[in-house]
């Protein structure tokens, strides 16, 4: 058995869903011959360490009923750097102005180190070339899955699954939110504000909407792909960016009639763009509801495309929980 | 640099397709630190054998100037068990009656400790079993990649991108032949007979198209797919399997009007079963042309699909090189 110790850094959805997601998995993974302890949980109020392995089932309870999982008042900070352990799931939200405190933690942990795992697109839409320089220096592993595409495995499938590829081109929906506004302005012929509202009272959008329907978020998730699967060094501000605000049921009612739909499509290439975009209902792109689609354009194996689901707490862990064991295999 | 040497056993467009990527990925492959070396180049006329390394490019001439890739009169056998070398990239054509020479050629290698890459569906569809145990025996890499889904990198997406991932369910088009005349009969209106003869003319579908067309291609797949993916012991005489050629243009008008179209689906689950089915247009499922895909479900990541290319000489040999690629890092 190989003992995988791990610290979990934000205990918000994401790193809930890791937790929950160990919990279900724990025999699977131990009759792969992989135990992943948890040694370390850290929320903005504190954290729990435990050497010997965190009990997941308790600290869940607790960040449930009293708010925080702490049961001291040591810093993400402090536990990534004192706590013996091989990965950092670093899962803070996402902050875009930034990176904090996701990009301090990921340096202390390479620093440490500590192999990261991270869903926080923040500190890797603004200065993802410290980050990975950071990690090679110190012969780590930097993986982010998560980052983008919620469940889809983009950056495994480019670098694992069609490794021997060129990738020539990638176009993607990296929004779950707008394609969800976009496909149902469409189908019930509703306008914008009607369908946001909507969105937000299913939890699909967020109360201020502004990150998603603003095509920031799909930049963001751009600007990772260029830096990984491009070798650029790009920001998000390198990114022409038009969001769907604008849009009105009859330029989506046009398009339908035409045998087209309207959606907010990412493209990396020579150019970084996030805009909305005519797409035939034929083409692969043409995923609705809150699904994401990734349409890579490569060499060899010509066009791959891979949809899935773009959020959700469970969802966004099978993509962690794919990073981590990449890293108990290969470590 | 890491020196990889292989063989490349059956020399027809799979294996020259695989010759013709080394090529052209050398300088790429070279950069990341791999030298991949081929040794010994066998096809039903003897063998092609060099230590120091084959020169490809007069290998693949010679193959189309007399008809052989042949400078002695060496057998595969031979080659696999006599030249040193690491991996056995078995690539001979797929025998459905009895495996062969795919399943001695690939345990051969194993007893000889060489890994086995291939995209030879016979032995895989008839005996995965004792392959998988005698790789597993001999502490060797099976890998298979291309036997299912051409350029579609199936297996690595759920055994590695997925990883964490228990599968429920598969489903998926895999044969591009069929998806080629069930899309043109749909769209241009017309009977099978035509539609086979026009993809005949074009090189889609073979002059004896019934390996295609009564499903039995799609079985082999399926098969493979329980195998490497449920865990099952099944040959494709256990897939219950219904093939394409009784459908008319008027059923897939009536499909069509009440936004469906026909595809032959195979479905991986409690039973194995290839058929004609009937899918929403807007399904992950309905992808037209020579497309193949398949859609994943799963407990954590929810339905992943994925679509590419189904076939073609450098698609397929993309998924031989990612598997190739694969044993170099991680043996």
């Amino acid at each position: 058995m190989k003992t995988v110790k791990i610290s979990i850094i934000g205990f918000g959805a994401v790193g809930q869903g890791v937790a929950r997601s160990l919990l279900d998995k724990r025999d699977y993974l131990n009759k792969q011959g992989i135990d992943i302890r948890v040694v370390g949980i850290s929320d903005s109020k504190g954290s729990e360490i435990n050497a010997a392995g965190i009990d997941l089932e308790s600290a869940l309870l607790r960040k449930k009923q009293k708010g925080t999982v702490a049961t001291g008042a040591e810093s993400a900070l402090e536990v990534i750097r004192s706590v013996e352990h091989d990965i950092v799931v670093e899962v803070t939200p996402t902050n875009i102005d930034n990176g904090k405190p996701g990009f301090g933690n990921m340096r202390a942990a390479f620093e440490a180190g500590r192999h990261v795992v991270t869903s926080n697109k923040g500190p890797l839409a603004l200065r993802f070339a410290e980050l990975k320089e950071a990690a090679e220096d110190n012969g780590l592993f930097f993986r982010y899955e998560a980052t983008v595409g919620g469940a889809v495995p983009i950056f495994n499938l480019v670098h694992e699954a069609l490794a021997g590829n060129t990738v020539i081109g990638i176009e993607g929906i990296l929004n779950g939110t707008t394609n969800y506004i976009l496909t149902r302005m469409t189908e019930e012929r509703m306008p914008y504000e009607l369908v946001l509202r909507e969105a937000q009272e299913l939890g699909i959008a967020e109360t201020d909407p502004t990150y998603d329907v603003e095509g920031i978020d799909s930049a963001c998730k751009l600007v990772i792909i260029a830096n990984s699967i491009f070798g650029q060094d790009a920001t998000y501000h390198d990114v022409d960016v038009t969001g769907i605000t604008k849009i009105t049921p009859e330029a989506l009612e046009l398009a339908n009639r035409n045998n087209y739909v309207v959606k907010l499509v990412c493209e990396a290439g020579n150019k970084l763009t996030v805009a909305p975009r005519l797409v035939p209902k034929r083409h692969p792109l043409a995923v609705g509801g809150t699904l994401n689609v990734a349409s890579i354009l490569t060499d060899l194996a010509g066009r791959i495309t891979i949809s899935g689901k773009g959020a959700g707490s469970i969802e966004t862990a099978s993509s962690v929980l794919s990073d981590i064991l990449y890293i108990a295999r290969n470590s």
